[in-house]
């Protein structure tokens, strides 16, 4: 059983899921630098953009971002030929805390994964990696927030995955629609 | 001056911005739903979804939901047919605390926000309302955090908005990518 959409939404949603059967083969330079720019574009709070993407699209710095990741992650994003890290500045620019920023670079995170996808790239967001590392490492000051590690890069085959890694590499399924659309007395009635 | 765009991107990102003009013209009820069902297919860490939407569709659900709002949003915001609020849950199933959901939250969002201009419907995310009254009228716990309300509809004529808001009607502009896409020397260089 696959994916099921009650309502015909764009393709690059419904086609978009987060493989780890990535290729070695090199991602164009255009198509790259497009994903950020759609990144870019997202609304924000008081439009203040609060979003950054650390690159890695060399050896050296692949080499360097990928000593960040846990080993769980290695086993396949090793392979992806562009590793980036969100970071979000949590502090508006008026000194103020800002509050939505890890959502707002969430939604930065989801132009440019649909981007990608129209352009024939994969992505896929991780959680597991040393974040005290990367703070220390690229000297990032606590008014960021280090947020999340993304692969990217082309499709590969996932015969090459491990044995455990293959047997999860499909789209993930989501729960039905009445789950995340509730109305006014939803927790009231709890 | 408008916006200026350095890599060809989806039409869908290029012309989404965030206008306060809503028209009290009714949203099809298919076009709603939809935005909805491209939120639920974000990706999200662990798959775990974390984002709920509280809709506000009809004139009962829409009077109790414009009462949240702060009055600098209702000038505006009150036109809006359809209100919805984004919560999401702060932990896992296995009740670890998710450090990612308010990020998972915003990605959804954004393919909310893109599948609504596909449909011809606007979309403006706020920050601006009474979250502690939000959480104890609608009876919601801790577990989730409350984050944005969204205002959705039909473009209206921004004629009819008061001068202040009417000047500031047009898409906002972006700082230009090298101040989003950096690289790992970036703050060692600081």
């Amino acid at each position: 059983m696959g994916r099921e959409f009650q309502y015909d939404i764009m393709e690059e949603i419904k086609k978009r899921w987060s493989p780890r059967a990535f290729s070695e083969e090199k991602v164009n330079k255009d198509d790259l630098y497009a994903i950020f720019e759609a990144a870019r574009f997202a609304p924000s709070c008081f439009n203040e953009q609060p979003w950054k993407y650390i690159i890695a699209e060399d050896e050296k710095d692949l080499s360097v971002m990928r000593k960040f990741m846990f080993d769980g992650n290695r086993i396949w994003a090793d392979k992806a030929q562009v590793l980036a890290l969100v970071i979000s500045n949590n502090t508006f620019w008026n000194g103020k805390k800002n509050r939505w920023n890890q959502f707002d670079a969430g939604t930065s995170w989801g132009y440019l994964s649909l981007e990608a996808q129209r352009r024939g790239l994969i992505t896929h967001a991780m959680g597991g990696f040393d974040r005290k590392k990367v703070r220390k490492e690229l000297n990032i000051s606590d008014k960021y927030d280090i947020i999340a590690m993304i692969a990217i890069g082309k499709m590969g085959n996932k015969e090459n995955l491990p044995k455990d890694i293959k047997e999860r590499e499909k789209p993930g399924l989501r729960a039905p629609l009445n789950k995340s659309l509730i109305n006014l007395n939803y927790f009231k009635d709890k």
